[in-house]
């Protein structure tokens, strides 16, 4: 029987203002008036693919097992890029085949990638732009009722992903990472988690250089630091980070995604 | 016995950092806590009638039946202007009579138009400001909870309507419309659909004329366009558009709502 | 047994665009799957407690008896500020013991304050960036499961408080009051109530004055002032507001939080 309080959470780039989110949620909530719809974003970038897997990473891990997290960031849309599931123990994740879900393949154990082909669990007419209503919202609301994947598609062996930077230990006392966020208070969240930067290096002090600027002391709580102060830290998500107390760190370092992060100890 | 889980979606101009929506909300699950509350949008522009209007007409057909769609876009709070629900088979509609369900009396079979009239149902005191706590919100939760609507008023006759601007069939080979909303993306849609541009336009190719700017194809997929085309094709709210791959089309031409188009075939 | 629809409200400084609120709400979730989750606000400005304890008070009220509202407005995360919880008769409020719950200590009798400290409710590894997952949400979870206060934390008697600016009533002819919030049309909201402006006063008609402008008027209806009109009115709110209809009097006035206004009878 199906769970009375599925969840599906909905990542897009559709904003709030216009009529795509809502017609998402009345399209699942007409074929299950039981499921829980929780906004994960909707403020990702027009056509972002990066910003949603990022954000999404961030936090599929807190819901409970068996949500399903539907990710609608599509500049492909209408063109041949599948729709596509991807199944864990824990979650299914559904969107477009287009590189959303990169990370997901990299921290969860995929059991399979399921193409949605069967037209059955389609809105009609589907129209050419708006598959996030027509295919996804759709097809995750199917889902969420407990329609086997069998029934509605068929598994693919080669889904798409992009290679999100790795962090590069370069020497005991050097890492080499990369800017691969920048949240709303203009923090820039790196690659680079507490793997890479051993207990040794944490213990002797660590420098993190960006572009021309220099954090010259990892901390533990914003509170510790000065004003003014390039500082790093742990932050919430598991990355290293690089903030300035109430103020934006990217506007001071003109750090952005993509640019170069390293950390050295003496 | 009310149904659990009666959906009431809420579109209004109160965006969403203020206490208003929230205010709304509480007053609805105090008289009703079985209610199921979606955003439809709290984006419109402030007093745009025209916007909630279009906004409601994509997706209230999204829902599932015997849902509420309530509308707070109130200009004239405080006014004479009455409270209205508009009770179709399907669903019913609740705001302020002011020409916000004008698309609704074209398109759905209007069984009768209801005045709030019992201040019964009124949240007390009523603000003169804030009808959509006090009037509105409160009185859509009574309805979720099936009172009946003789109770709570009076069939009106007159409801306010504005006159949405009717495409012109002007020969079979010449349709004169207009834009009627502008989306985020900078899409412009008009108010043309494919009752109008009949078959045999579409297999002999059609131009759209914009100002001083045409789209010289109409296409059925966005990726088939090229890179700052003009292009026409069907939006996912059935109507024809204009758009740039990647780009805004109402930068490029100029457009914005009431800009006149005009669809030729040779 | 706990109520299968315990409400959390939400207010935060988030914003919607990142991850950090859908990771509370997963939390919460994953503690609690029937708790009904609600936005009051993720707008706040950041680190504005005072704006977030504005909005809060607005409407707290209309939310049904048991209602969880949970602030997270926390500029000084990491720091020794306690995460508490403010118990009354009908709510219980969850946050950082910063301030934030100023009005309500004004306006409810409190029970009593109760500092969470047993790590058992927490999110584990607690980040020290990011308490509003891993310390309040999670705590909310538990508290909507009906967990004994004494379980996860001891009373606390100091609570932080600022002083909210009391209008002052100069003569049977004036009071002096403060503008408190800016709300998102540019209308003002002063401190003064119902409470101040006694009846003789309003009968005999009134002049507000802020800064070199002067409203002539309160009035009960918007409808009824004139174009470019500087008004007052009672709001929503219960508060003495100024507006310009469909302008900004924030911004014909340069009014803003702080800004001194007089009120007299002739």
């Amino acid at each position: 029987m199906p769970d009375k309080r599925t969840i599906i959470t909905l990542t897009t780039d559709f904003g709030t203002a216009d009529y795509f989110v809502p017609a998402m949620k009345g399209v699942i909530l007409s074929i299950n008036p039981s499921v829980e719809l929780v906004d994960l974003s909707h403020q990702i970038p027009a056509h972002d693919i990066y910003t949603a897997a990022f954000t999404l990473m961030c936090c599929y891990r807190d819901f409970p097992r068996n949500t399903i997290h539907l990710v609608v960031v599509d500049p492909g849309v209408g063109s041949s890029r599948r729709p596509i599931m991807v199944m864990t123990d824990n979650y299914n994740f559904i969107g477009p085949d287009n590189g959303v879900f990169s990370y997901i393949y990299q921290q969860q154990t995929v059991n399979r990638v399921v193409r949605f082909k069967e037209e059955h669990y389609f809105r009609q007419p589907v129209s050419n732009t708006f598959h996030g209503r027509d295919v996804f919202a759709s097809c995750a609301a199917y889902v969420s009722k407990l329609v086997d994947w069998r029934m509605m598609g068929e598994e693919v062996s080669d889904p798409v992903r992009f290679n999100a930077p790795a962090p590069v230990v370069v020497s005991p006392k050097q890492i080499k990472g990369t800017v691969i966020h920048v949240d709303r208070f203009g923090n820039l969240i790196t690659n680079i988690t507490a793997n890479e930067l051993n207990e040794s290096m944490s213990r002797a002090g660590v420098r993190v250089k960006v572009g021309n600027h220099e954090a010259a002391r990892l901390l533990t709580h914003f509170a510790e630091a000065n004003q003014n102060e390039l500082f790093a830290y742990f932050g919430s998500a598991g990355f290293l980070e690089l903030a300035v107390p109430r103020n934006s760190a990217a506007r001071m370092v003109e750090g952005r995604r993509g640019v170069e992060v390293e950390v050295t100890t003496s």
